[in-house]
């Protein structure tokens, strides 16, 4: 393989920044009559994936997509992302002690490749939606069932972070699929009432326990694990014959004595990149069924293969990481609003902040120098149109400019609906969805200086015909790659997440101040942690 | 009532404002050994309300400390709150059309006072106190029931903004205090699959449905409660056995003949600022008892007087409002991320996004001219622990500065716990907690890069003995007041919401398209309209 070091290129030499910095002086004014018309609308739409990036809203013109097409070869943004899916060693930092290993989460799509970009990745995938197959046909069939053969009808799945928040955001965007009879609940939080009120109103009997965890030492699993094996003991159940366990091969958690069964997780795919791994699928598997898992599956493969496309009008992936550092590096936003019109995608932000600001929230280049220019933006969002009645408000009028990614879908899930004044509930949310990228973009004059709305907000909106696994499991990986491409460009590790440390050590330290007291022992020379718990 | 014009005062033209420019140059560093020492750690707390502001972890020291009371007082942000909560008409812009209104959340809460700061509204919230308690005494007695008398177990919240966020924020933080049998559901989307999918699975026979708007014309909640009316007829049950209203007097839906009962909100309180109102009581008063409901009140009211009092160093609303400035004004941070460490907080971030972007979120100032400073930040959060699995790598080491709030409580709501490695989940949480705010305040060298913690991000603890109704109230009362006083000194109109209406202007222009091919008649001469439908 080629050597990755003349890959990694400071974004602020690649000759496209130095245009970009000039064209950001004079963008494009969203505002001036006509430069919004019917012909921009139908022009400005970039498809690929099963999915559709309307760009009408965002101030850009043809000098400015050329540039930031450049950009895109210059930064070889597109041969990483071959690289990468054919297993290079991208979560480096070049001459430093770094993870060092593959990033390898669309292998867990490519099953359904002619020839998969990286063969013994997804033989091992293969493997494990074998034993999910298994799995799932034993509990349809009844062979896996609680006592007295009553079926399971919950799964509880116990993780956090990449165990958590993808996983969820997909099962709630997905609940509508659900079979008959199943549901899904989630434990993540450390504090203990969260497995305590998730606990509360559950049949154990009829309910499974799916733990996740890569290195089977996460604290915050290991120790709502023990809150709901106690739960289960004290309820005269024997846990071993409710827990399932999505782990790394050969990790504390892979035993067969303590699990009904076991799925691997590799350490080539990074948490926050796993929904599509068994760390997603045994509970979506569980929740929708084998076949739904398979369509997730081909929908991101398809939006991954997509965004291989070299020219960035149909390549939407590219064209949002783009976009975006248009947004950020040289317009100046600093944070970004993913507002989808679908309640089902009310956590796809939450997964979101983890996939994108621990991605690229970095502060050294891959050679391990500081940055000189931004990093990730602030990713947040909330469900339209509630967030109408919440946040618009600053959006529109605010003195900060929040960029804004819509997402939507031109049919709802379940299809019930009732007109109201003339148009249906559906129909409403798209006038509403169209009506405030258009308000953002334009605003509005008005004699009344608290009516006047300054415009030039710039937004896209994702579109696609229905929120399905399909389209999930593409909308999953267009962000993926979006946010790997933003990587690539600006010349960081997204993989790694290093700063997530200092805080753990920290802790470790008050815990032995904690378990001190709560053992009657001399607590730690360590005046600072003394202060600290005496603040409780 | 004084010329409230006297009070409307320019935030640069402050003299504390030029003092806190310079101060800003070479703010304190967090890092510099021994900054952070336990006598800092003891020293920097704030009592007041039943709630502890930590701010350790902030950069500011003396000079900084006086400098931003001087501002307080220049700012004359505590006489405004006098005036506001007696009834002054804050809510206005000089010498253009506006709302025009008294701003009077706090009366809600001032039933406990000897004597209410505005008596008449006062009065009027006990009078819909009365009515609630008589309905939750029907309610517990029998006396209003499902067919056949079966008790109600569920309520469904229609409602959204204000009559969603805030209530559904509070139902959460205090669903462990619930009345055995008792449970309650929020549909707020105009999207149909939300009520779709809050509908399934509920027994309607034994769930009353609480419509909530104040002008009873809101388009999402209209469409929502045709849904579920259509829903109960479909279902044979007549809606009118089983809908209460919370609306305006003389509104469209205060009619006894298509609701049970109505109570009623008024003008003088915002949407925002409605949670404690009958628009938030209803529902928690179904919920938790009606004893619960005095409670937060109470608790709200605690924190009311506590913000009157004028040493920043015994008024955390007040404190919390100036270091938010200091950080965001002065030091440049353009949002800021609150981080409860209470999975039962898990949507007061997006109450608090309403609240604080909505009210602040302003393009000009009281006087009717631009600003030439910022208003208020971007607000966004999850809870701890699992935001330290997602978006804490950014917080660490991003090249954004994002200030934090983290909140915690010395003890579990549940009590359920169990020892691992030596201390409790709940120790866990708190160790957790108190690392990550020293962590962002101190950072850490290393020879690594990517080891290295750049600190001085600022941060502080608010802490509580127990998230209870009592502190929920007192939890909410504080971010409101923190809201308010930021606007008096930035001198905006944090009551008015103009920035709404371009949005509901252009999706009625885009309803008129789809109206009028449902309807088969000529669409609209709107060639931009057509172009955006033409998307769909």
């Amino acid at each position: 393989m080629d050597n990755l070091r003349d890959y990694f290129r400071d974004f602020n030499q690649l000759p496209a920044f130095g245009k970009l910095v000039e064209l950001a002086t004079r963008p494009l004014d969203l505002r001036a009559v006509g430069v919004i018309d019917p012909e921009r609308i139908s022009r400005y739409r970039c498809r690929g994936g099963g999915l559709e990036l309307c760009y009408f809203g965002q101030r850009v013109d043809e000098p400015v997509l050329t540039a930031l097409a450049e950009l895109a070869e210059q930064s070889r943004a597109l041969e990483q992302f071959a690289l990468m899916r054919r297993g290079a060693v991208l979560n480096r930092i070049e001459g430093f002690a770094a993870e060092n290993r593959q990033v390898l989460h669309c292998s867990s799509r490519d099953i359904a490749a002619a020839s998969p970009a990286e063969p013994a990745a997804t033989a091992r995938t293969k493997a494990e939606l074998v034993k999910l197959g298994q799995f799932l046909s034993d509990l349809e069939v009844g062979r896996l069932t609680g006592p007295g053969g009553k079926p399971f009808t919950t799964m509880v799945q116990v993780g956090i972070g990449g165990s958590d928040l993808g996983p969820r955001a997909l099962y709630l965007a997905l609940e509508a699929y659900a079979k008959p009879g199943r549901r899904v609940r989630f434990i993540s939080n450390v504090d203990p009432d969260d497995a305590a009120a998730v606990l509360r109103g559950l049949d154990l009997s009829r309910t499974l326990i799916n733990v996740v965890s890569k290195s089977g030492t996460t604290l915050e699993t290991l120790a709502n694990e023990e809150m709901v094996r106690k739960t289960y003991a004290g309820a005269g159940l024997d846990p071993k014959d409710f827990f399932v366990a999505v782990t790394g091969e050969g990790s504390p958690m892979d035993n067969p004595e303590r699990y009904l069964r076991s799925f691997y997780m590799f350490d080539y795919i990074g948490g926050r990149y796993s929904a599509t791994s068994m760390v997603g699928l045994v509970m979506l598997g569980f929740a929708l069924g084998y076949r739904q898992v398979e369509e997730i599956l081909a929908g991101a493969f398809a939006m991954d293969e997509a965004a291989m496309n070299p020219d960035i009008r149909q390549n939407p992936a590219l064209l949002a990481a783009l976009l975006g550092i248009w947004n950020h590096n040289f317009l100046g936003a600093e944070t970004v609003a993913v507002l989808p019109y679908s309640q089902a995608l009310v956590r796809f932000a939450a997964h979101l902040q983890q996939l994108d600001m621990e991605s690229n929230g970095k502060g050294i280049s891959r050679l391990g120098a500081s940055l000189a220019w931004q990093s990730g933006p602030v990713v947040w969002g909330e469900p339209g149109t509630n967030g109408q009645h919440a946040f618009y408000q600053l959006l529109h009028q605010g003195t900060t400019v929040v960029p804004v990614e819509f997402i939507g879908f031109r049919a709802s899930q379940y299809g019930e609906d009732c007109e109201i004044e003339g148009t249906t509930a559906q129909e409403k949310l798209l006038a509403n969805l169209l009506a405030q990228s258009l308000a953002l973009a334009v605003g509005q004059d008005d004699p009344n200086p608290n009516r006047r709305f300054p415009g030039n907000r710039p937004n896209s909106v994702l579109l696609a015909d229905r929120l399905t696994p399909t389209s999930m499991g593409a909308l999953l990986a267009l962000y993926e790659a979006k946010v790997a491409f933003q990587g690539f460009i600006w010349n960081i590790n997204s993989f790694d997440q290093e700063g997530v440390q200092l805080g753990k050590r920290l802790a470790n330290g008050l815990l032995d101040h904690f378990a001190s007291r709560r053992q009657g022992r001399e607590p730690p020379a360590d005046p600072l942690g003394r202060a600290l718990l005496n603040l409780l």
